[in-house]
Order: C-alpha cells, then sequence, then structure tokens
C-alpha cells in the first residue's frame, strides 16, 4: 500500500452520484478541489449541496473525473449502473457494506468499493480522519487509486473483501441500530418519570469503553448475570405497564444468564 | 444545596463496610484522609485494600466515624443492619440503585444512599469527578451532610428519591448490561471471521452521542428502519450458523419496524 497522501496533493477529479447522507459526507470530507461534479436526479431536492456542482445528466463519459463514487441506497446501485454511461478508463465505487463490488463488475471493469464504516445523517459532524474506510479494488492498480483517495480523507483505511465486509456490516447493525433500539427503550421510560436521560451518558461512555478494552464477558455486571432474582423481580414490576419493554427485559435476562 | 467541598476541607470521618467493586471505588475516591477504617468479613480477602484500614469488627459505636457507607450486594444490606451496632449519631448510608432507603430507616433514623450510576469493576479507572452520583436522605440534616460527602467526589450530584433511583437503575441495567449483552455477539461474530472489532469503536462512539444530543428516533438508521429487505436477508443468511443470535436479529429487527 502506498501512504498516506495529503488532501492538497491529491490531483484525483471525482464524481459523485447521489445527493443523499453519504453522498453529502463523501463530498464535505473530500471538498471541491477535488469533488468536480454530484449527480443527483432533481437539483432542487439537493439543495444542501453547491448548486454549481449540481448536475441532472447520465452521461458522465465527456468529463474527466478518474473516479465515480456511487453513493445511492443499497438497491439502487444496479439501477444506476443500467442507467448512467461511463467511460471505460473511470474506476466506479460504491460505498454499501453489503453489496458486492460484482454488481459494478458485471457493467464495467474497473471498479472498487468504498464503505465508511459509520452511522452518516447529514446534520452530523464526523472526524473523516477516524472514521474507519473499508475498500476493496477490481484490480491493483484500481486498488491503488482508490486507496489514495480513501488516505485523502481518513487515517483508517483498510482492504475488506465483499464477503467480510457483509459480516463487519451485520455487526455494525447489531452494535449500532440495535442499541439504539435499546436506548429508544430507555429515553420512553425516562421522559415518562419525568428524569433527566443525559445522567446516563458516563455510564454509556464507560460501557463501551469497557467491552472494547476488556471484552464482552469481563464488562458483563447486574442483577442479570449476578442472577439477583430479587432485583430482576423489582424490574418487571416497574415495567408492568410497558409489555413490549418487559418481553424484551425478559429476553435479555434469559440470554445473559446462559453466558 | 452547598456549594462544592474540596476534598482536603472535608473533616468528614467515614467508614466503609464491604471490600467489593463498590466499595473499593468509594475508597479511592475518597482516600485515606477521609476512610478511616474499612469493614469486611475477613481481612485476607480484601489485600486489594490498605491492610491498616481494615477491621473485621462489627461494633462501630467506639469509632470517631460521623459516616458509614454499606457498600455491600443488595441483599445483604438487611443482613449488615442486623448484625453491625452503630451510634445513633451516625449517619448511615447504602450504595445501591434498586434498595428502598427505608431498609437502614427501619433500624436506624440518621440514614440516606449514595448511588453511583456507573458500572464500577475494581480495576476500572475512573473519572469519579464526572460519575453521575444519586443522594437522598432521611432528614435535611443528613441530606446535608450526605451532599458535602458527593460533592467531594463528584461535579454531578443529584438528589433522587427510592422510587425515582429505582427507575434510574432499571435504565442503566437495560443501557449498560443489554448493550454489552449485544456487543458480546458482535465479538463472537467477528472472531469466527478473524476481522478486528476495533473497527467498530468510532461507530459506537458516535452511535452514545448521536442518540444523547439528537434523540434516538432521529438516530435510528439502517435495514429494518429502511425496510430493506434483501439487507436483512442477506444478514439472515450469515447468521445461520448463530441461531440465537438470528433470534435476536429478527427480535430487534421485528421491533424496529414498528417505530
Amino acid at each position: 500500500m502506498i501512504g498516506v497522501v495529503k488532501r492538497n496533493n491529491v490531483s484525483l477529479k471525482i464524481g459523485i452520484i447521489g445527493g443523499g447522507n453519504v453522498a453529502t459526507h463523501f463530498f464535505k470530507s473530500l471538498g471541491e478541489i477535488v469533488v468536480k461534479q454530484i449527480f443527483v436526479r432533481k437539483k432542487e431536492e439537493n439543495l444542501h449541496l453547491p448548486l454549481s456542482l449540481l448536475s441532472e445528466s447520465k452521461d458522465l463519459r465527456i468529463l474527466d473525473l478518474a473516479i465515480i463514487i456511487i453513493a445511492v441506497s443499497d438497491d439502487q446501485i444496479i439501477n444506476v449502473m443500467a442507467k448512467y454511461h461511463f467511460d471505460p478508463d473511470q474506476t466506479i465505487l460504491h460505498t454499501s457494506g453489503s453489496v458486492e463490488m460484482d454488481v459494478i463488475h458485471q457493467k464495467h471493469l474497473k471498479c472498487g468499493v468504498l464503505y465508511p464504516l459509520m452511522t452518516l445523517s447529514k446534520e452530523d459532524i464526523i472526524d473523516y480522519q477516524q472514521m474507519p474506510l473499508l475498500i476493496e479494488g477490481s484490480e491493483e492498480s484500481d486498488l491503488l487509486l482508490i486507496n489514495q483517495l480513501a488516505e485523502s480523507i481518513s487515517h483508517h483505511v483498510t482492504y475488506f473483501d465483499s464477503q467480510d465486509r457483509k459480516i463487519i456490516h451485520l455487526t455494525a447493525v447489531i452494535a449500532n441500530n440495535f442499541t439504539t433500539s435499546l436506548l429508544l427503550d430507555v429515553e420512553e421510560i425516562l421522559k415518562k418519570n419525568q428524569l433527566d436521560k443525559f445522567l446516563l451518558v458516563p455510564l454509556m461512555k464507560e460501557t463501551i469503553r469497557k467491552v472494547f478494552d476488556l471484552g464482552g464477558i469481563k464488562s458483563i455486571t447486574g442483577p442479570a448475570i449476578r442472577k439477583d432474582q430479587k432485583i430482576i423481580d423489582v424490574h418487571l414490576d416497574l415495567l408492568s405497564n410497558y409489555p413490549e419493554i418487559l418481553d424484551l427485559y425478559q429476553f435479555f435476562t434469559h440470554r445473559i444468564q446462559k453466558i
């Protein structure tokens, strides 16, 4: 792999297809010196992006763009490959955790993947240098080019093939989406009791630190693992008005007691 | 409430009953100038604490201790109240999230609660000033004394009655223990596939930040909320060798889709 390339040394010219969350963050992380055009279906729906860069064209062959980043929803990637026209010399990437590189490769030889292992909503302020980027390329020359692009954004660039990328995406969904679902329950209970959810921030930061530093087995505490049935009964009683959270509490209590 | 009391201004003399995780952290956070004696069942089982402070005595009446912190497991608090002898002038606290102050009050008038809203294993290095302490007191004079003690440890001291403390403890169990259980699954999947779990650290830090800053509803992303059945099917297929995690995946996918 080549070394870290500073952004101001990147002479690459990039096009982005899409105006959603991931497209917006790739535009923000690369900047206007690198991103020459952003291809969207309707300009007027993408005014969070610079109007001067927006284009509704589907013909990218006449443009001097070395890399095209397809940052659309997973099931739209195949449609983009069917409807847009590319130059054979352009390297075409998608940004999905679960879609195989082959979806592009079937239509276009020079291709790859640039997957940001992060939850990205438009308004988030992300420290891009700390955001892991998982890359794949169809040929060594494509991979080197994608690596150069990725290292101009982040200090954490790693090669992942399509199969491993699917697995880490699965774990990201469990870790992020399911934890968020748990914290929705926490919010609901605290709100109904007019208690301040921010009291839990130090605990949650420590939870994450501990699991990664010590490992999950050493980190697990609380009434379930201690088999403290008195406390569990107190909690089940408190949850009598929340039947769904009560199910979830029992589900996890049983799971933890089987460890 | 009185202002923050610097530790070197605290002239309180404290005794701690117990040598476990919570007792050890209260000793560490208060230090030897404040903690005059630590009462344990067997000295030889508590050599992680200074031998000079350890005592097996159950008679605390002859000692000049203003506050006694009972830091034992929840179901042992009642036994401590039955077996130990206290001076009526001593203020006796427990440190539990789920036990009512009344368990002490039934036996001893001057009492209260000092509950650290944190996961505490002996080896953890905790920033005590950021650790929320939830306090309760049987009389205003006790509450003022407990507040003085608590503010010598942490900048985040809040009054909570026994009922509200039970509720926040319930949410701490959901947020900490159940998230840790999810991350155990993540560890298992990544380990079996020889992938590096530390790649998920930035995502998890952002997950916590986002839920508390934006709220859970605005933070929820991923295939379940998008109803992206193709990706869900990819994940169910990847989990075919993990029947329990597959159940959990379906459980949360259904929950999130009902939001």
